[in-house]
């Protein structure tokens, strides 16, 4: 079956916006088989929508679209699809009902939350489409088949904002478009952490060349590399047995670089589940990384039977008094160096009484740098119970990234130490 | 003058790379005051890639293709662009003298740098086209003004990876695309916090229906609202002279909610500086955002003048130990409410002997919540000097969300606390 896709928004002509949406949605069409031959941006244009959607509609199966759901008279994909499928627009109660709860809730924060006369345009819905609920936000999406264009073709509409329109796609439109199609489909991502991606290809290109069923597609993530291998079969155990003897084959090659096979679980819930089963808390020592590392860890819900609490220590005051470090180290070491990374360790269990401990002390620039010791060096240590695994890494890349691949780096340190994987 | 963007390469179609060359270029279009109506992704595909193009010729003036200019054979946008121009494609020297530079270079550093047949192929130019030599890479870029389609249209090729498509872009295109029009723009960004989109844009509703010149553009970001204000006239004088009076009249009605009209500036970048200009330093004390607050002050170069060292108290005991909680009041009032946030505020203050600090304690799910303190409820507490305020939010979403929207809400109650901005 053919999809194409529709994004809608005058922001991404403008360039205020990445088009991730249109990246999630090929990833996902590609995982279900659905062939992609064309994506489409288009403002909040109701005669060039129109015009865009009518092509679409005859050349695909299915049209995905997203975006111009909003409140504001801008947004006009719904009255552009209604027109192009000839369906009137009418009042949906159940969707009025889900705005008032939304803003009965909002408006007890002082956010100047109030119901505008656009608020109401989103319970707007297209005769005899499917409403998806919306947990995310106001504007509601819609499925619609429509048998009067050359034969029965699906039209998705979903909201713009990733935080509203991934969930919804995950929730509602991944089963039903599983349900268009006679093939099951089985989906692993393999996920490596400590190879760079160039590396990881070549070390797989033989499966890669020779793929067709399970295909396999790399993903480029920050600090990390993941392979999606997919196999699809008439029955669910027949894709299973094409899947596993790839799965075994990558394992092989990969070895402990693979810390999941599951598409819903990344490193830190790797990390703080490898914790909790060793009945160990955890804490957290940041410098340049200011938070980010904790702010990673703390995602992960139900989080406090493993951490309660971690210390940013910017300046190097900081890092003596409240995590022990000695002013010699110090000064004899610098404070971005080895034996301060390993103080720091220690000194973050002793302060918050836990057997496990992340310590990162690094220049992310983009000043601080020197000669011997240049923008993107860090060091980063792990202490789990007595045992204490120190590393020194060289970032490339601007303070951002610097500061996210030393978090990325932490967090396979800690579960590479857990393991007893070499370092 | 229109433009419109083709990115070829199966690559976006599968979601493997996202596709920031869009977004870039679109950016850049915007800049320079060309309307963007499209954006069309399409596989290396001939028959595809070449009914697109087609499509485009008709409706734009410009039409600039990404991708598809590599030496293999799947690459065929030169081959398509010429087949619709009906141009030859005919061997360049001067590409040539450089394909053979660059491997000569590369195979000092490089092992298996090595010219195969394939790379003439990038040799080849379309017939009547200014070559654009690629510094980075083996890819040539071109330009072909052509008037065989309605009137001249220029057609612009460059090559797919950002690393060679943007500095090929910035040396030679975007003075090509200058020179085609007559016009100067300036354009700045309005950035407003503490006011939802939908309610933003009713604000000024009136002024964005009868926009003509200068535009405005509205954006939403997590938390924030931009709106992108753009002069175009003869000169820059002309443009200021008339974009200052819309600026002037977003001030007057958004007030204090605008922190910043600078493009590059951010919420963290005017709070640390409103902090500098007082001599001022900061601490923070981190619950449920769990150090994604300090991860983003800490993103401010040169943050160490302002920021020593920040506390992330996930448990009760935590609180109370390093921020000196008292037990009573999170047995009298909850650990998440106001009275727990105001001590947060002024322990971390104590703790660290910094003037001012952002406490955060609230309930980000999806466990925790009950009917009187539901998920998204959070209290930020903010003091500054002898002067403490705290707020009460209820945040909407998934855990992400209300972490995320916590940090935003904390940065933006600083800015307003400092400047006595009504809460």
């Amino acid at each position: 079956m053919n999809v194409e896709l529709i994004s809608v928004g005058t922001e991404l002509l403008l360039g205020s916006v990445v088009n991730t949406n249109a990246n999630y949605l090929s990833k996902k069409c590609a995982e279900l088989g659905l062939t992609l031959y064309y994506q489409t941006t288009v403002g909040d244009n109701y005669t060039r929508l129109t015009k865009v959607l009518e092509e679409c509609l005859k050349r695909s199966d299915i049209v995905i679209l997203t975006g111009g759901l909003g409140p504001t008279q801008d947004d006009m994909t719904k009255e552009a699809v209604a027109r192009v499928l000839k369906r009137d627009l009418i009042i949906d109660q159940h969707s009025k009902d889900r705005i008032l709860e939304y803003f009965h809730n909002k408006s007890v924060s002082l956010e100047n939350a109030q119901i505008t006369t656009n608020n109401w345009k989103q319970a707007l819905t297209i005769q005899g489409s499917i409403v998806l609920d919306n947990d995310n936000g106001t504007a509601p999406g819609y499925i619609i088949e429509d048998k009067a264009n050359n034969g029965i073709k699906s039209i998705i509409l979903l909201p713009g904002p990733p935080s509203e329109m991934i969930p919804m796609f995950e929730s509602s439109v991944y089963q039903y478009l599983i349900g268009l199609q006679d093939k099951v489909l089985v989906s692993k991502m393999v996920k490596i952490c400590g190879i760079g991606e160039a590396k990881a290809e070549t070390m797989i290109e033989d499966l890669i060349n020779s793929q067709t069923n399970p295909t396999i597609a790399p993903y480029a993530k920050e600090g990390e590399v993941h392979f999606r291998v997919t196999a699809s079969a008439s029955t669910e155990e027949e894709a299973k047995q094409l899947i596993w003897p790839v799965i075994d084959e990558l394992k092989r090659r990969f070895n402990d670089n693979i810390y999941s096979i599951d598409e819903n679980e990344n490193l830190e819930d790797v990390v703080i589940g490898l914790l909790k089963k060793r009945n160990m808390t955890l804490t957290t020592a940041e410098s340049c990384t200011g938070g980010l590392l904790t702010g990673r860890i703390v995602n992960v819900a139900g989080i406090s039977d493993v951490f309660k609490e971690g210390y940013i220590t910017y300046a190097s005051e900081a890092k003596m008094k409240i995590l022990g470090v000695n002013k010699e180290t110090i000064d004899k070491y610098g404070v971005v160096s080895k034996e301060v990374a390993i103080e720091m360790a220690e000194g973050a269990c002793k302060a918050s009484k836990s057997h496990a401990s992340i310590a990162i002390t690094g220049i992310a620039g983009p000043g601080g740098g020197s000669q011997l010791k240049p923008v993107g060096l860090v060091y980063i240590a792990c202490k789990v119970a007595d045992n204490i695994i120190v590393k020194e890494y060289n970032f490339k890349g601007n303070r951002q990234k610097v500061r996210g691949r030393a978090v990325v780096s932490g967090l396979d340190l800690l579960r590479r130490t857990l393991l007893n994987i070499p370092k």
